[in-house]
């Protein structure tokens, strides 16, 4: 029996990104996708609680079927796997999506929750990014890269609880970096506009801060020196090596020491 | 200067859990509310980037001032710091959640999508949820503990890249205990029923599947056995045990290993 590779991504089933993806994986097994259908960048791990979700089938190839959803990355996650698909696949991938999902963005991905999802499931995930935001970016060496690493995750596989966050320059690629999550974050966030004489609105944006523009083991120093940047990523977010050191400042709080 | 103390939640500025919060935090400092206006439950670290975001002035008090926006948790926590406040919050409280955000629910409440955001712009930050999602649950204990635990991380400090995922029981309260992130995941997540004669749809729902029942380290434990359940929860994703390992296995890989 081939592979079972399910894909998804966070920019929707149309996006170029997820286009060259499913191209990637696909000699390296049977292929399902089941992907948002729009636009869902900036996610993250979110689901879709109060309203149902809609699923339709979009088309059917010779070991590719494609589903879009209403819901969001990680809704198309459980949804393929509690309904579409008959058995575990062995490898999600995300992606790939049009912009840098390195250092704190991770947090705010579609793509990476999706990931991260496949991960919860005990699935071998990865999701891919590209530096390129551009509608009409250049996926042919991302597409590249992603097929060598999804080959070698389904060969070897991923330790349980982690899956990868892998970001592809939009450059001459000089190799493969293995990276911690850059320390940083965005700055001058919003652009504020009106809505009318009497609403400002405000509008999303501003810039990355990086915090260690020297370190040589971050994503971001990888990126910027041309190199693919895989980070391992794990869904426990335990600081494990703060327990100690919390229990003695939080166990002895009782509630007769509550100001009256 | 009295504490800045910032307040979210992803109920909504209306809901029952973030007006017990207010009055739990207030005797420890001036307090700036900037909430959803509605329910934004299982939004994650979601971000608002297609659409502009509103926000309005819902009241003001002597020491505490209350808004509404129409974002996400997160854009709540940034709007705010980049546009409202005059100053860094010297704590960030988001809740009281109705529900449970233990275990993996940490990757998928917008409760805890606002603390880690507060985490990110280097702020104390706590989220804190009660284990009963009736919209006429008693948050009194809780609201007892969040006062507690809000003032000794106000007085101490917290590291640096971490926040509390506080989780209060609904029951008869035995005291703190600090606790990791219990492995698992939900199980059985979607109802299906009909649109139309055509259309099915998809209603998430489901059971959490605890994988280490036993483990009275874990939150789950915690919360099962009658204690506020605190787990100190990182932003960095990163799994810097693996980085040698991974970097083995992936920086070798190279295109000319591409298959033809």
């Amino acid at each position: 029996m081939k592979p079972l590779i399910l894909v998804t991504n966070d920019d929707g089933v149309q996006s170029p990104g997820i286009a060259a993806l499913i191209k990637a994986v696909k000699p390296l097994g049977d292929v399902v996708v089941l992907a948002p259908d729009g636009p869902r960048s900036g996610m993250s791990s979110a689901i879709t609680s109060h309203v149902p979700i809609r699923m339709k089938e979009e088309r059917k190839e010779d070991g590719l079927l494609v589903y879009s959803c209403s819901g969001t990355p990680v809704d198309c996650v459980k949804l393929a796997i509690n309904e579409l698909l008959d058995r575990k696949p062995d490898l999600l991938v995300s992606g790939i999506n049009h912009g840098s999902n390195a250092a704190i963005c991770v947090l705010y991905s579609g793509t990476m929750g999706a990931a991260l999802e496949g991960t919860i499931f005990g699935i071998n995930a990865i999701g891919f990014s590209l530096t390129d935001q551009a509608a009409d970016a250049d996926f042919k060496d991302a597409a590249a890269y992603a097929r060598i690493i999804a080959e070698k995750v389904l060969k070897t596989g991923l330790p349980s609880g982690v899956c990868l966050n892998v970001n592809i320059p939009n450059t001459t690629i000089k190799g493969i970096k293995v990276c911690t999550q850059t320390k940083g974050r965005w700055i001058n966030e919003f652009f504020k506009s009106k809505a009318s004489q009497e609403q400002d609105v405000y509008w999303l944006t501003g810039e990355f801060r990086n915090d260690e523009p020297n370190n040589a083991d971050s994503d971001e120093w990888a990126l910027a020196n041309a190199y693919v940047s895989i980070v391992p990523t794990k869904i426990d977010l335990t600081a494990h090596g703060l327990l100690d050191e919390m229990q003695q400042k939080f166990s002895s709080l009782h509630l007769s020491s509550l100001p009256s």
